[in-house]
């Protein structure tokens, strides 16, 4: 892979990003007094402090290629990880992957309980949605409507919601490689792919630049999944923050499991040089999507 | 209260939005194949073929009066009743009210699974923000971002769901009726308003006449409050198609327990004519949404 930019250089990117969307995240979920308070504690606490930002670095480096203003950009970003919060919530519930840990910290309905996770979860991705039609999002309101109904595709029942169903049916099933890429592709694919078309909608980019973006957010996607399950199956809990080899423990079928670690290391590797490629057009301005693309499939966690 | 049309003109009323809903509903939920058709049906389930349709009816009636395409209206009220419907699905969970029973029929989590349920209730909520952000719900932009961040702030941490945590951790406490009375505000009470506002949002009325409406559908929605815990309080479940005596049975103040039965109907008419009284300006074409307060408050089921 062409590296065009330090490692530093990615890492400085990244801590910048997940400063300024945390700064949003805190702004735009403010701690309340009253009765209602613990929902807005439970919220808080599964979206603040905590993850790679992924998905918020890629709606505001997306948004920088058009010059986008940055605190725009930021309240897409923390709405955009305000929906993968929800999802990791719901996703850890007890009927769900029943899961107790989630970055390094007890999971939400541990932290809390079931009753405060499934709620706090619901308004995670309400408030997501009322961000994004707010005036301070962007001054058109046609960008703004665009911005809501390509969230609300990537992350509902025909994108990550769907993918999740596949997944919870699928458990114990023998799925085959194909089967196993949409899985992902939905589960978690759509929700990077729409965060890469999230500077592309913010910025009024031509047709051509969002689609190319959105190959590029799909094909990062895909290598992210596959990067994922390899830690799963090779970093052990403390690198990874969350609990280690609990795919293979739930009969859940990966790319990893079918292909093996050194095909699926590959595959993971070829998809992120492809991410790299659909860029070019965008120069260097583009050099740090690039440079994501080779760290999300060279991370330790 | 004055009632300008027949018992029979409203009734009739409501069956025709209803239709109208339930078709909306029908194109805006169409079944698919493959591996996350369960999550479909399960929405299908929750949100199809039931319900009085009210917060459609409210939207779709109060369109009417600025003369909006009922089409763009049916899609309005049916995003509304998905979102009354995740509302529905996730307060039946085992870790919330656990209720077997809605709408005379096993609750979602009964007739599928309580992953599917949560997943249906998610994915409910997703669709109900992107039919309103879609081209087809209204030609101007501004509305539908109006529309989006509207529902939003009545449905989320700052409304419903915030009133559903209010609900649970009040539960086995002894609130007072001011307490009761802003629980129940949020809980049930924002969905219901923002649904009368709806109609003004549409038909870009002017700001005076979406208070109005405002208002009307928030002493409206306090009315059926009452309403509701009075049959809870007094009514079979043969009748209600719901689990009679719930509140009771959970320990769950509500008005009806503090005030006594007849203070409490007393509060429900008089909450009743009020909200009839904010359409005065709006003259006979507001009959049925005048006819719609007493309604509230004399039905039996």
């Amino acid at each position: 892979m062409h590296s065009s930019v330090s490692a530093a250089s990615l890492a400085a990117a990244l801590a910048r990003v997940a400063t300024e969307v945390e700064a949003a995240l805190e702004d735009l979920l403010p701690p309340v007094e009253g009765a209602e308070a613990r929902l807005i504690e439970a919220m808080r606490y599964a979206s603040l402090g905590g993850g790679k930002r992924l998905r918020a670095f890629l709606a505001m480096e997306t948004a920088a290629l058009f010059s986008v203003d940055r605190r725009c950009a930021a309240r897409v970003g923390a709405a955009i990880e305000m929906v993968h919060a929800y999802s990791l919530v719901h996703d850890d519930l007890p009927a769900m992957d029943d899961d107790d840990l989630r970055r390094g910290k007890p999971s939400c309905h541990r932290a809390f309980d079931e009753a405060t996770a499934i709620l706090a979860g619901d308004a995670l991705q309400t408030r997501a949605f009322e961000v994004l039609a707010e005036a301070d999002t962007h001054s058109n309101p046609e960008a703004r409507c665009e911005l809501v109904a390509a969230l609300a595709l990537a992350a509902g029942a025909r994108g990550m919601v769907g993918g999740q169903m596949i997944d919870m049916v699928s458990e114990g099933q023998a799925l085959n490689a194909e089967q196993i890429t949409r899985l992902h592709a939905l589960k978690t694919g759509r929700l990077i792919q729409v965060s890469a078309e999230a500077g592309a909608i913010l910025g009024r980019a031509a047709s051509a630049q969002r689609h190319l973006l959105a190959a590029y957010g799909r094909d990062l996607g895909a290598a992210f999944q596959i990067a994922d399950d390899l830690l799963d199956a090779t970093g052990t809990t403390e690198e990874t923050g969350k609990t280690a080899g609990k795919d293979e423990a739930a009969g859940k079928a990966t790319l990893v499991s079918v292909l093996g670690v050194e095909r699926a290391r590959a595959q993971a590797e070829a998809l992120a040089d492809q991410a790299a490629r659909h860029l070019e057009c965008f120069g260097a301005k583009a050099d740090l999507l690039r440079d994501l693309a080779g760290y999300v499939v060279s991370r330790r966690n």
